[in-house]
């Protein structure tokens, strides 16, 4: 018998990514968002989710467009960083020490020092509530040669993204392989 | 120097979700879903993405409602066989052993031997392409008291949520704890 929890945002695991945008004038802007994931194939597209009241939002309606870099584990603190404060009051970039990177295919930069970085055009707007949900189309994704594996695609192993536990609040890193896809599932019989 | 990937779907990490539906017949049915995440903190949103194609994608519009069941790293062989099979072939709560259990605020089941699940009622579709995009607002979150933690909030290191890599097509587990959110990244200096 399983027991309420409530009306919640507990469902898990979801992500820690750094939304990347230019504001009015030009300056680079990154915010650390954990609502949001894949939601189509073909057109490729991404979904983050960000509430009206940050400085990225008008930023990604003015500009249509937003990056996303995704920091390893060993940039926790980076990222956290990037969350608690706003853009409106520190240059969050210099802060870290990172720099930005002006995309050549989206109005938008990303952080040169994350090994991960999908770019990305505004495709829809989803009024949702507290937050808004902007769809957007992935463009392109670049990585660092160093973290490139089998295919010439990003290895889960070197990118080590993080993973945002939002029911206590913390960051995890990824653990251990537990089985190849479309293999592992056929030890379940049909019967 | 970063390389381009191409327009893929290589954001990571994103999640092993099993969506549970009932279709025309009040058959209950699951599917493995990695297209998702939270969308809104109030009201509380999580969303999927379907193909068309899929057995699910009917049942959700037809019901208005579903599930997520969030697998452990425990039951990752079901968790692959569940998006192997239809469930117009199979009955994939028997061929796992599961158990469906009817929600009793939304129309739709989830799986009884999934430590947390997350219940939904159908907020809004969004048509994007090969995926269609279903916003689910959260009516509840019931757990398994083995699993809840601090605050009675499920304790993601019991739950052993999967991450789903879609670069080279395999499931992770969680690893270790970084840190505590709004703390490790006041060692950053806005200065």
């Amino acid at each position: 018998m399983k027991q309420s929890v409530g009306a919640k945002t507990l469902a898990t695991p979801t992500p820690v990514w750094l939304v990347g945008t230019y504001d009015e004038s030009g300056k680079p802007n990154i915010m650390t968002a954990a609502w949001g994931g894949i939601c189509c194939s073909q057109p490729p597209c991404v979904t983050v989710s960000l509430r009206k009241a940050t400085y990225s939002y008008a930023a990604i309606e003015q500009r249509k467009a937003f990056t996303i870099s995704i920091p390893s584990e060993e940039q926790a603190a980076q990222a956290d960083f990037v969350g608690i404060v706003s853009g409106r009051d520190v240059d969050k970039f210099a802060a870290c020490g990172w720099s930005a990177v002006k995309s050549d295919l989206v109005d938008a930069p990303y952080v040169q020092e994350t090994a991960l970085v999908v770019e990305c055009r505004l495709l829809q707007i989803v009024e949702l509530g507290l937050h808004t949900q902007f769809i957007g189309e992935i463009i392109d994704i670049k990585a660092d040669e160093a973290v490139l594996g089998e295919k010439g695609y990003p290895d889960i192993t070197r990118v080590k993204p993080m993973i945002w536990d939002t029911a206590h609040r913390g960051y995890y890193g990824i653990g251990t392989f537990l089985g190849a896809a479309w293999s592992i599932g056929k030890s379940v019989s049909t019967g």
